[in-house]
């Protein structure tokens, strides 16, 4: 018997491969499901099952294509929003045999009302559960959000916290195995460690190890978390099934610059480059997304049919975010540049440089306090909440292109974020939409309170 | 804050790279040591400490190697046999920081004297240990076998059930992380499962479990385990350090069949290949030693010293082989031949068939018990309890070439085991030896019980 | 600029990748096409180009897929047979443009008579050509047989000299790219090295270096080939355009050993162990056919429609021979078996050893002249036309299906042919048509030479 | 018989593993050598021989290394400067036999006194010679450079013409192997394309051509070709033997923004990220050196001995150009830095960025003719040849360390290239100097050529 973790990183979804003798079930596949394939394979295993914690929000499901390919079944929880297409219900109890192992289904609702969880007992050894499949119901250090109903809110909370006593009975010694790890939108107090058991949880996590149910639903309902737009899509998805292989997301042409050029008119350009590239040099009207801040910011920032043009310093770091893409659903790139910035521009081509600030710079003018100037927020509020330089205006940056309008195109407007990454993509955003006077605050908070400047109250 | 296990097949072996922060510590490397350096630098870190659960006695330890490559301590528990030469000592109570990680050292003797475990603590989130390092005191469906001092042996198995409290005493929760897993010679009883926690271990582990220390040292003091000769080899290399680097044992050259036949005279052929390849054609004299075979009963077969020659079906095959006796401390040897047993014959060069018999044929003679015939049953003394073909002589394969001359050479001999694997390393012995009728029930145990054959007592 | 080859073993295809600045043209694609996306995308490639040399008859053009996956243009020589349905006409002087290349149309008749070749020129540093796509016209030491079309030899050994004088007159200097290499069925006197230049072949191809037309055709119209009867599947295949993607080819399942047992009852069981593994013990009414022979000998003894299981020692040996047997439009495998020979025996499941004789129990026999034994030698006509052991039938093994009423089912037969390789696949074949008592000479003639043993008139 | 060509990007060099029948050779083995044995062993082949074309004045032998582990002799040309201890001399005529191919040795001094081809013969087919591998005396479009020997320079120009006519002797139909390909500090004319005949070379090459001897030399003498001073440091290594293993030049540090903080002040910093990352933002005082540029540079502008610390994107480019480095001889890399930027500044420390001027502002300033600004064109002798922007400054970038004093302090400085690469390194190394002016033209003589910009003639 074997539980394989699969990682998804910038989504950091958790998906797993169980098998036993021969036969294997996976919980929670991604879109980009070849991998399972492999992974069975090379065990020497066929996939018989496949099972979903609930309907994600946040990435495509691969459950609908992993079962086209495999003819394995897929089990999911009953769904008010209607049946998902692709699947069979399973309820409270029901068991399924793999091999030696014995998963057992435990309706543990809150985070949705679909959410189910997975207790793996070894029927080589005997005793309890070995480990649990928890979802988004418990994870490393955190719970699940419980803010998708929010006329619901007191309830699901409540639901939430009966779902975690249920988990919990299964005792101390279970491995708990979440569908997210650190990284997620889907919690903000996630541990960076990966492993942990429902005896651990059940003492150090913060939320989980609350005994009073009020206390529990007071501090969930206390919480802020944000909502991507494409939330809605994914959960659309994710009742219907989506389409598409994998192999077919390499296909995007590499152009050449001439060809980027004229072909870029009709599309959203993406420049997924480092931070420090984009600074440097980059194409006028492009949207600084670095490939490992596609999966965080992509969901809000581009529309769900956009049509994309990718600028990329190398193959592999396209291929990544192409496969990230396709992850949540964003299918349509038209084309890749990878030529060098020095190379675009050695065709007359323009090009702009982003300006950038640095601490003593931003201490110059807070003091100064100039009139024509504005220092702009983009974190969340749970970091906003925790302290800002004293006149900063906050805007997450995922509310960006909505609150547009709250901003002065006139002054000159500083962005700041913790390390000057996120500001770089607000700040990008803000000359996409025409604004004249630009900067990034680059070190950002990190470098303010490394030389101890005076905070302002960010709520 | 990760852990990531490195497993080592055929010896069962498995080894730990924990890190948090840029910085890692590895418990119990192999010889082949590459391996730790590269996934710490992938993951950003720096190896700072090397633990040794114990003096490994089945395998050749890396932590010399891998602290001359890294500059990392190495830290090992008070060794009655004297100093470990590349170690420095750590007792009960001695705690490591490893980034964000606490490792905590608890003396858990038994096994050996020197045993120690190590408790993981994440400093992140707080609470109790998240796992340990059992080493050879716990694994996943057994406990370290305590028959290295015979004349001690109430004394240690009572040490062993001690230490067992001891880590019982860190909570259901901790995840077990054991230096063997299923197929090592260091227990029978290990679960095919490659994780679980204390609190699944103090219920469900057979031995573990038992509350009462006399009860205990009862059930360790009636186990038979065998003890490969090469374990003295081990322990030597292990106080001292063993020499020589990875890169080195793959220089062995590939020969030419003529080649090959000039130099084998100075040296034991062994030939890597599958049962059944043996079985069909194989250089007259050589040793019957599947690839997948050798960590097994290398170092029951070979002499530390002895040089080898080596058969393989490819490349692969041989340098997996190579990696195999590298482990055990096997560095000698000579080439390799990868020709196919046609083409060594199509040279006019000699070769045997091995005799095969099947399950009829062998009930045939048990019915009509032929004089000049006997059934060898190479299976190890827990098999043979469980009953044998009756008529059937027992010798463990291990301990054939000790016990040789029990066999009666005059006679037919059919070797058999649970499938007909050992039972043809064992017939390639007695060939070598000089044994003239020999063959093997292929199918074997297996056959013979499925087809409901009868039973003898074979204790 | 560059020439990349992409070999397929087994075939001994060669396909090439030709590009420059950004675009890219494949002569002569395989069926599993992935790889020349993948590396003219490495090479930040479009692949515009699909250039055939002609209507291949040994294996499935990749041509359609790869067309369809990357909208290339396919470009074939004027087919009498009718238009190649996916591919557009092209004839003598067209000339095309990739990037600094330019590739020019040859029509090289003879082989075939749609035979095109591919003069490729470089722009950048001017001059003759550099180098030239032979398809079967020009192979490294040999040129293409003309034995397609029985009924006008002459004419086509004709066209086929006075192809190779239009070769020959592009120039010395011209690197020569053939379609073949050695080991192919496409030629047999192939030089074992893989590169050669026009003025090389000019003067030492023995039979290119022929300066007078007459001669020429007459030694063509004396040599003597195989047809597979596969030949008339590819062709169809080939003007049609095969279906099926390489992804699916690594479908079937993996069975466990009772799965398999029931299910081969339906369908040819091919064992694509090696050699001495069936000899050693195999399924009974199993077909030996060692996955390094899958290419020269299913396209002989399998039918196009056939069901097929595999038995393979492991998952890369069974993926390659899924790929081989794919390359010949070989789809409809049901299931592999990975199980090794001891575990399918010891489920108490038949098995079967073959006999094999040494070249001194041959010698004996061919002396003793027993009544009941023939000796069968399976190898080619030109092989046995150099001399076979004194009194052996001579029947080639792709030819052993139909012919196989000659041989005399009373006899106790022992097949031979270079080294026991192949008289192992025609004794597997024996075995299935229920002949009794078959044996394999192993070592074979090579043994047999070697030991300096009689010859007789094989002719 | 198979050639295999090792190709090591950034230094162009070309490198061969040839074979036959279970032995090889190399010819010409860099530094980091495991790959022959690697690719040997996979071809089932032995090295036996090892051939240098000459001492190698652009990189570090691997010849003693190769040897060292391998058991292969070293053949080397005679040599004026003293033997070459690790090699045994070879000269014209002498033959060596691998398997079926024979190398022959033709002394063809001219780049250097001791230069050899070695002629390749294929004994399985016959005739004239399959290839010549030409060292540095004839490449794909460009012939050897003849600046090494000052005060010889006519002779040895007589030379090389020589030793041209000894191999175009070979025939048409040889194939060249030359010791460097297009992008080679050892010649400025070769070709893209990687492959060509002497034929080929014969009719094409624009130097080779070249019939009548007088004319051949006068075009050698009128030859600017640049000598990094990296050069003296190779000879000397080439002729005693360089020292240390490739697995060594992977140890260094991965250090945390504080640890590399500290450690910087007694090493230089190289920045190896792309260009437009140094424009974004760089530590101060850093060396811009993009790890593409590195072979290129780091022989011109750091010192044999230097100690060294690496900042880069990720791993992968750290390594690349550890291996760089370490093919040069650059063996004291100290430590490497992947935080990106952004993290470095959020710890409050130091960051620059690159001021850099767009083709408009160039113009502008070109119009204006400020007497407070200067136009530095860092590209070399035969590109400044063809014209550079009025009223600028030529120094090659290779020399700028040496002539950096011709510089005036006082102005604003823009830097020059053909696309601003080399310019972003120049004006690092400005900066380094502690000018304070300094600006980047982004598009540089690309882009002004594309405009229709002025020209003036920069002889």
């Amino acid at each position: 018997m074997f539980v394989e973790t699969i990682k998804s990183d910038g989504l950091a979804h958790l998906s797993y491969l169980v098998g036993s003798e021969g036969v294997a079930a996976v919980i929670d596949p991604r879109r980009d499901c070849q991998i399972y394939i492999e992974n069975a394979r090379k065990r020497g295993c066929r996939i018989d099952y496949v099972f979903e914690t609930h309907r994600n929000e946040d990435l495509v499901s691969g459950a609908p294509l992993l079962a086209r390919l495999t003819g394995a079944r897929v089990c999911h929880g009953p769904n008010a929003a209607g049946d998902v297409r692709y699947a069979e219900t399973t309820h409270e109890g029901d068991r399924y045999t793999i091999g030696q192992c014995r998963i057992e289904v435990l309706e543990t609702p809150g985070h949705t009302d679909d959410s189910l969880s997975f207790a793996l007992f070894d029927d080589e050894t005997g005793g309890d559960a070995v480990g649990v499949f928890t979802g988004d119901a418990l994870f490393v250090g955190d719970v699940g959000r419980t803010d998708f109903y929010p006329d619901r809110a007191t309830e699901v909370a409540g639901l939430l916290y009966d779902s975690l006593q249920k988990l919990f009975a299964l005792g101390d010694q279970a491995i708990v195995y979440p569908a997210h790890g650190s990284g997620s939108v889907c919690g903000d107090g996630m541990a960076s460690r990966e492993f942990s058991t429902l005896g651990h949880e059940r003492r150090s996590n913060p939320s989980a190890r609350i005994r009073d149910r009020d206390t529990f639903i007071e501090k969930k309902l206390a919480e802020h978390h944000d909502q991507p737009p494409y939330f809605r899509l994914m959960e659309r998805l994710n009742l219907e099934g989506a389409e598409g292989f994998e192999e077919e997301m390499l296909r995007p042409p590499i152009l050449q610059a001439e060809e980027f050029e004229d072909a870029r008119e009709q599309a959203t350009v993406v420049d997924v480059r480092g931070i420090a590239d984009f600074i440097g040099a980059h194409m006028p009207g492009s949207l600084c997304l670095p490939e490992d801040m596609v999966t965080a910011f992509a969901g809000w920032l581009l529309q769900a049919d956009e049509e994309l043009m990718v600028v990329a310093a190398d193959l592999p770091q396209a291929q990544s975010t192409l496969r990230h893409l396709y992850r949540i659903g964003h299918d349509r790139v038209r084309g890749m540049l990878l030529t060098p910035i020095s190379g675009w521009a050695s065709g007359d081509r323009e090009f702009r440089q982003l300006a950038v600030v640095d601490r003593e710079e931003v201490a110059r003018r807070v003091a100064g306090q100039p009139e024509d100037w504005s220092l702009l927020d983009v974190r969340d509020a749970n970091e906003t909440a925790e302290g800002v330089i004293p006149g900063a205006q906050t805007i997450y940056l995922g509310n960006l292109p909505e609150h547009i309008d709250a901003l002065d195109r006139s002054q000159r407007i500083t962005v700041v974020c913790e390390s000057g990454a996120r500001a770089s993509i607000g700040a990008s955003l803000l000359l996409r939409e025409g604004f004249r006077n630009v900067d990034v605050f680059l070190g950002a908070m990190g470098a303010w309170e490394e030389s101890g400047g005076d905070l302002a109250d960010g709520r």
